[in-house]
C-alpha cells in the first residue's frame, strides 16, 4: 500500500494558485453579469459531456476546473443575475461567497460543541430575534430554508399543543383528537408538505379563503376553528404569512395573534421573505403584529440576499423549542470541560446532528454591511416593485393582476385584440420566449384563473433600467406573437 | 434615498484582494495544522468580544476579516486536524473548500430547474447508486447529513408501507394498525428522532439486542416482528446499520435482507460512514448484502472526508421515492421549455424546496481524485484502526473494550492499581485532560457500563505517528493521575 495518502494536494503551491484563479474567475463573472444572459439553455453537447462514467481514476484538479468553466459556470439557473426575478431567490453576495469558503475550510461541526463557531451562531440567532422583536432569551436555529424552518416550527407547535406525548406515542393513539392546522389558500406549499411529513395529514390543514387583498379572512378562520372544536378536533396552530409567495400579501398579523391568544393556539408566522420588511423603519408597520408570534421562519437566502442555503427558525419559548427535539445518547455524553461542554446545543433544537457553519456568512455580512444597509436594500426593491407596477399600469397592453403589497408584481400581456380565453396560452408562450431570450427571468403563477407573469424582486443587483428593459421586451415579444397570429 | 445600492463591493479590487488574502490564510492554516493544537479553549476575552450588540452600522469587510482571524479561526471544534477522531466527523478537503466557494458564488437553486447544476447532481446520485450496487434508475437526493437522509428514507418507507394514504390522512386514523420500525440497540439516535418527527412515536421503535459483535440478533428480531403482527401492528421498516456509531459494527445485512424479503418489510440501511467501505475491493465483503436495501443513507462528510454538509439518500424504487414527497403548486407550474422545464426534480424527492449546490464538491472531488483514491484512504483508516488496537493490546495499562470491525477503536486506561469502580471516573478525567492538552481529540462512549475513550478514524490527515502520540499521551496523563492519587 502506498503510504501516507491524503486529500491534501501533492503540491500546495499548485492548488493555491488554482484557487486564486478560481476566485478571480468568480469576481470577473460578478463584474460582467449584466452583459450576460440571465439564463441560457445548455447545448446538447454540454449535457452529453456532463454524463460520464464513474471516475475510477483521477482526472486532476486542473482538468475538473476546466470542465467546470466550460460546462457548468455558463449554465446556472440565473439567480445571481440583475434581471432574475423568478420564484423567490436571493442574489448571493460576493463577501458571503468568501465567508462560505472560510466556513467550508474550517469545517466546524455545528451540532453544538465548545468553540467559537457556536458562539457566532448563538449571536446571529439573538440578533435575528431582536430584529423580529422577540424577547431576549428566545430560541432559534439556522437551517436550510424556509421549508425546513416551517417544518421545525410546526413540529414544535405539534408537540407543545397536542396535549399528549407525541414524541413517545406518535399520532396513532386511538383516543386522541385530530390535530388541526390553519392557514390561508395563499399559504406556501411547505405547510401541506410539513403536515404530511409530520404525520398530521394534509386533510387536517384548513385552507381558509382570502379577501381581495389576498389576506386570510379572519371571520372564516374563526368559524372553521369553532366547527372543528365542535367535531372534537384540536386546533393546534395558525400559520400567518408575512409575504405570500404569489403576491407578497401580508396577513393581518395582529388579528391572527388575537385569535391565537383567545383560542390558545400556537401562532407560527411564515415570514420567509416578508418578515425582513420589519428591519426597515418605513416598512415595519406593514408587518405589525409579527412580534407576537410563537415561532417564525425567515429565509436569509431570500431577502437578505445571502447565497443558498440559510434560513432561521425563531421560537419564543426556549423550553418548548428544546422539548420538541432534545435527546441524549451515550456517544454524546455531557461534560463540563473540553470540546463538548454542555449538551449539543443546536442538535437539541432541530432534527439535524451534523450541521455546517451557515452562521458565518450571516455574521460576516451583518457586521460588514450593517442592518441599515439591508433595510435600504429592501426598501429599494419595494420601490422597484412600485415602479414596475406603475409602468405596467401605464401600458395599455399590460394588465396588473394583483395589488402590490411589497416586492412582487403579477401582471400579463392582455391586448384588447386577444380574447380572454387565449390570454393564458399567450402569456405562457410569451414567458417562454422571454426566458429563452435570456433578457430577464420572471416566473409565473395563477391569479384566479389567469396566468400571471410574476416578478419577485429580492435582488440587490437590479436597477431601474432593468425593469424598463423587462417591460420593453415583454411588449416586443407580445406584439410579435400577435403579428405572428398566435394560436393557443 | 441613496441610489443604486448593492451588496456588491464599492471597490471590486479591494474585495478581490481581501479574498486572495483569505484564501492564502486558509492554505497556510492547512499546511501548519499539525503544529497546532487539535482544539483549544476560547479565552474569556474572545468569548466576550464575540458578544456584541446588533450591528446597525457597517464595520467593513476588512474589520470583519480581522475579527474572524482573531476570534474564530483559532477556535473551531477541530475536525480538520490530523489528530481529531471525535464522534464521526470528516476532515474537510482543500479542493472541496474551493468547490464550496464556487457553489456559493454561482448560487444555483437546486429545487430542480433546467441548468447544469441539476445535471451534476443527477450524475453524482447515479455514481453513488452505482458504488452502492443499486440498479441504474434508482433515485436519490443529496441532503444535509446522515440524520436527514435517514428521516427522508424512513418517510418513504412509512408512506410506501403504511397501507393507507399517510400524506392525506396522517397517522390519526382510528382504524389503522400501529406502524412498527426495527433496529438494534446500537442503532444511531437519528432513528428515534425520526420516528418522533414523523409522528410514528418512539415507542413504536423496537430496539433489538445485539450479540457480542454488536450486531443485531436476527432471531430476536424475527420474534419481535411475529409478536407485533400478533398484536395487530404493522411492521414497516427494518433499519440495518453498516458501521454503528459506537463500535463500527456491521449488521448481517444479507440476513436482514432475507427477513425483509420474507416479511415484505422495507429495508433501510444506515450506512452513514460504513457504507463507503463498499468502494474498497478489500473491504467490500464486510458490507455484503448492502446492495439489497430499499433505501440507504450515506454521509459524504464522514468517510468521504468532504466538508459539512453533504449526505445522500438513495432509494431503489424511484416511483415510491417521488410518491412520498412530490407536490404541485401554482407558482411551480410545469413547462416544457425555459428555465423550469419539467417538474422540480429534487424538491419532489425530499422536503426542501430551496437547496444549495452541495453536489458540486462531490462531483469535483470524485473526478479530481477518482474513486480508487477514496478506496485507498478508507483502507488506510482501517489499517490505522488496527494499528491503534494493536498498540492498545500491547500496553498492559490499556484495555480494548470492543472488537474493531472497521475504523472505530474503543479502549480505556485500566491499570491494575485502579479498582474497577473508579475506572469510569478516571477515564472521564483523562479524556478531559487529553482534550484540554490539545494533543488529540477522541470522544467517548459507554460500552456496557464502561466509560470508553472512542477513536473514530475518518481522517485523511492522520499518520501512524499521530496514533503513537495518542497512546503515549494517554499513558502519560493516566500515570500522572495515578501519581496524583486520583480520587473519583
Ligand atoms: C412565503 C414562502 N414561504 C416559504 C417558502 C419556502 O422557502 P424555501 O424555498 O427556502 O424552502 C417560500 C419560497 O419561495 C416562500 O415564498
Ligand atoms: C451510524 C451513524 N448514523 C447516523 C449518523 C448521523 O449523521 P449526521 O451527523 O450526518 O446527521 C451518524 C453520525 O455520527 C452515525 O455515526
Amino acid at each position: 500500500m502506498e503510504k501516507n495518502l491524503t486529500l491534501d494536494p501533492q503540491n500546495w503551491d499548485a492548488l493555491r494558485s488554482l484557487g486564486h484563479r478560481m476566485l478571480d474567475e468568480m469576481f470577473d463573472q460578478f463584474i460582467h453579469l449584466k452583459e450576460k444572459p440571465a439564463w441560457q439553455q445548455m447545448p446538447p453537447e454540454v449535457q452529453k459531456q456532463l454524463h460520464e462514467p464513474l471516475p475510477i481514476q483521477p482526472q486532476g484538479e486542473e482538468q475538473v476546473w476546466r470542465e467546470f468553466v466550460n460546462n457548468v459556470l455558463p449554465y446556472p439557473n440565473g439567480s445571481w443575475h440583475p434581471r432574475f426575478w423568478g420564484w423567490v431567490q436571493g442574489t448571493g453576495v460576493p463577501f458571503a461567497m468568501l465567508a462560505d469558503m472560510l466556513a467550508s475550510g474550517l469545517n466546524a461541526h455545528m451540532a453544538g460543541f465548545n468553540h467559537a463557531p457556536a458562539v457566532v451562531e448563538l449571536q446571529v440567532i439573538a440578533w435575528l430575534a431582536e430584529l423580529m422583536g422577540l424577547p431576549s432569551g428566545s430560541s432559534g436555529l439556522l437551517c436550510s430554508g424556509g421549508t425546513m424552518a416551517g417544518v421545525l416550527g410546526l413540529a414544535v407547535a405539534r408537540n407543545a399543543q397536542a396535549g399528549f406525548d407525541v414524541r413517545e406515542n406518535g399520532l396513532h393513539s386511538r383516543e386522541q383528537p385530530r390535530l388541526m392546522v390553519y392557514g390561508s389558500t395563499e399559504t406556501h406549499g411547505w405547510a401541506k408538505k410539513a403536515l404530511e411529513l409530520l404525520g398530521l395529514g394534509r386533510r387536517n390543514y384548513r385552507a381558509i379563503p382570502v379577501d381581495s387583498q389576498y389576506q386570510i379572512q379572519i371571520p372564516l378562520l374563526q368559524e372553521s376553528i369553532a366547527a372543528d372544536r365542535k367535531l372534537g378536533h384540536r386546533p393546534i396552530c395558525i400559520i400567518g404569512t408575512a409575504g405570500t409567495v404569489n403576491t407578497a400579501a401580508i396577513d393581518n398579523l395582529n388579528g391572527l395573534a388575537d385569535v391565537c391568544e383567545r383560542e390558545k393556539i400556537w401562532f407560527h408566522i411564515d415570514g420567509a421573505f416578508g418578515a425582513l420588511a420589519r428591519i426597515s423603519d418605513k416598512l415595519r408597520s406593514r408587518v405589525a403584529g409579527l412580534e407576537r408570534c410563537d415561532s417564525i421562519s425567515i429565509d436569509l437566502h431570500k431577502w437578505m440576499y445571502l447565497p443558498f442555503e440559510v434560513a432561521c427558525l425563531l421560537v419564543r419559548d426556549a423550553e418548548l423549542h428544546k422539548a420538541a427535539f432534545s435527546s441524549s445518547a451515550s456517544y454524546l455524553a455531557e461534560f463540563d470541560r473540553g470540546v463538548s461542554v454542555g449538551r449539543m446545543t443546536f442538535a437539541d433544537r432541530g432534527i439535524e446532528l451534523t450541521r455546517g457553519f451557515k452562521a458565518l456568512k450571516v455574521w460576516m455580512c451583518l457586521k460588514a454591511y450593517g442592518v441599515e444597509k439591508f433595510a435600504r436594500l429592501i426598501e429599494q426593491n419595494v420601490d422597484q416593485a412600485n415602479y414596475l407596477a406603475d409602468r405596467v399600469q401605464c401600458e395599455p397592453e399590460l394588465e396588473l393582476l394583483a395589488p402590490v403589497s411589497l416586492n412582487i408584481v403579477c401582471f400579463r400581456f392582455a391586448p384588447s385584440v386577444m380574447p380572454e380565453e387565449k390570454r393564458n396560452a399567450l402569456n405562457r408562450e410569451l414567458l417562454m420566449r422571454l426566458q429563452e431570450s435570456g433578457v430577464a427571468i420572471p416566473s409565473s403563477t395563477q391569479i384566479g384563473d389567469k396566468f400571471a407573469i410574476r416578478t419577485a424582486i429580492v435582488n440587490h443587483r437590479s436597477r431601474i433600467e432593468d425593469f424598463d428593459l423587462l417591460i420593453d421586451t415583454i411588449l416586443k415579444i407580445g406584439r410579435e406573437l400577435i403579428t405572428e397570429g398566435f394560436k393557443a
